[in-house]
């Protein structure tokens, strides 16, 4: 930052940190000035989009000269008879991520307290320092994020919000539906909990507590990223009571919705077989991974996800130290950022091809790891 | 708002308007219960996105399992060399309107003023009102936004920010580069000019000012949108120092960028021909716009724009019913929405079939708006 211009920046703006919390793989091959040849770090689905959806897709480009419903109406109605809910208790935004910072900008007045688990999801830490929320961080328990623990910390430090993800990312462990339902049944009056569940779709059956649309102390977020296949593609989806999801309107972005993608999420929304396809390619890709951790004398942990944790079994240096020598063999991995979470490394349940590749560089990675 | 809901909302969200700046054609649609026969309201471009454009989004939608490089590397160093900046000088962004709301973000703290004209893009003051910042409205002066007057109003209320857009939206009017340079060296100090060219590439040469990176004084504003055909890939632009674009960082939606839009847009910028193509169409359309109101007794304000703004003659009741009459034909088009402005009808420099319905429909529109 120069002096020149940070003098035009506010003085939160001015001392927030430089670091963002997820440089690309893009960012990375520019670096290494080569490609990867497997990307299999940012729990994209390389199983793509139903081909429904695809075809829809390519059809909309060609009326992609006219801006996109700013009210995503067919889509939220869509979500809405999916889910069982009203059209009012569904806002779309640029990803979950998006729609976290649009959270942010509702609830958090600078200083207000935040409850989540300690090496959860950064982008939304990114966005509560961003708006000048303070961050009171829980440890996972047994690679878990731990649900009494985050509710204690929610009562003592009166929090304005509570953050827990189910399934939960980096570790693809998850919760019951009753285990969340007793959670929401406790939470303190003054205390929101946002539900990231972007990892829901793959889920075991009997993780998804039901839907309460009267109940305002609830906001659920929910994606296409990840097992529908179109991260690209930047859909999102915020459920809760109505009036609350009414007040997005007072901050988002009416026109930020691209059209290719909200009318590909529409087509990927009706294609349920093809989804149910999806995850049982995902699901057989995850029992893949976690044979090649085992056939490397590791233990992957059991996961929710489209994703899996492999524990490396020591310190975040020899998990490290892993993940370089399989970036350095073209595979694009990631690991948790925080302690003790970062003795795993992790790896999403990708293409066939990407995944062999992965068992291909795995016992060199490890063996140079060691060496 | 429920009263339930709104007890998690700070204090601001909760005062903030419900009204949001541009209520969607489809929303008009549903509530018609028919659909616009032409779709002239919302300055589009119907004459779309290059073919080679539309082409690479059709390809790019294979590659839709993939979030877009949250960088935007390569489209932005394409802005970069078409511009003549370094990369460090280009921000990506969810269109203008999400930059301008990050932007705001950035610079404003509670309380700070902003001057902008009386009429100007009401999706800016959203994002200020959004954002805590204090208006401060200065009247067009023989329908052009009165830079003399802006100039002043900033010194005088101390303005954080002053916005201009050039050419302007919704009258069409335009300043010359000398014009906008006198008003970049007049600027305070204190003042940050945010320099909004939607519409720059509809106008004639001698309207752009050069830029200059080192001036962190001044962020302008670009868009895929408008001349480039492609509203619904919803990409835009910021330029301006380096260090004050590298604080966009800090605050923006890293991951917000659709993949499909992104690639989209590099390829638009690389067809220069196509563009200077479309911009010909739109000229064309603009005059025959200009000739359908002089057949009807009314002046059509000069435009460097892609649309064009009709004085009715006479209040803006009478120029609301004219309005009112034309959507009853199905043809969407918009009206400025503050006096003295809204005396006037706006017709965007659509495809020739949607001009000649607009022709064949503002007569009959006229006859009932007396009547």
């Amino acid at each position: 930052m120069t002096r020149a211009s940070s003098r035009f920046l506010t003085a939160h703006a001015a001392d927030l940190p430089d670091t963002i919390p997820f440089v690309g793989p893009e960012a990375l091959q520019r670096v290494r000035g080569s490609p990867f040849r497997a990307r299999l770090g940012a729990n994209e689905s390389g199983f793509g989009p139903a081909p429904s959806a695809s075809a829809a897709m390519r059809v909309a480009v060609d009326g992609n000269w006219m801006y996109a419903d700013p009210e995503s109406h067919e889509l939220r109605e869509a979500i809405a008879v999916f889910l069982g809910t009203g059209v009012g208790n569904v806002v779309v935004g640029e990803g979950i991520d998006g729609l976290l910072g649009l959270t942010c900008a509702l609830v958090l007045a600078r200083g207000d307290t935040v409850v989540t688990s300690d090496g959860a999801y950064p982008t939304f830490n990114f966005h509560v320092t961003g708006h000048a929320g303070r961050l009171v961080k829980v440890p996972y328990r047994d690679d878990k994020e731990d649900l009494a623990a985050l509710l204690d910390a929610a009562r003592a430090e009166n929090a304005k919000v509570l953050y827990v993800s189910n399934p939960d990312n980096p570790m693809g462990s998850w919760w019951s539906a009753s285990e969340i339902e007793a959670l929401i049944a406790d939470l303190p009056p003054t205390t929101l909990l946002l539900l990231d569940e972007a990892y829901c779709d793959t889920a075991p059956a009997g993780t998804l507590s039901p839907i309460d649309m009267e109940n305002p102390q609830v906001l659920r977020y929910r994606t296409f990223s990840k097992a529908y296949g179109m991260a690209g593609a930047r859909i999102g989806y915020c459920v809760g009571e109505a009036g609350l999801i009414a007040a997005f309107d007072k901050v988002r972005n009416h026109y930020g919705i691209n059209r290719v993608g909200q009318i590909g999420a529409l087509a990927a929304l009706q294609d349920q077989d093809y989804l149910t396809h999806a995850v049982g390619l995902i699901s057989r890709a995850r029992t893949r991974i976690t044979r090649v951790a085992a056939d490397n004398g590791l233990a992957a942990l059991p996961s929710a996800t489209n994703f899996v944790a492999i524990d490396c079994g020591r310190d975040a240096a020899f998990a490290r130290r892993i993940l370089e020598e399989t970036l350095a063999r073209d595979v694009f991995i990631r690991m948790p950022g925080t302690a003790p979470l970062n003795r795993c490394i992790r790896v999403t349940a990708g293409m066939d091809a990407e995944v062999e590749l992965f068992a291909e560089v795995l016992p060199l990675a490890m063996r140079a790891a060691h060496g």
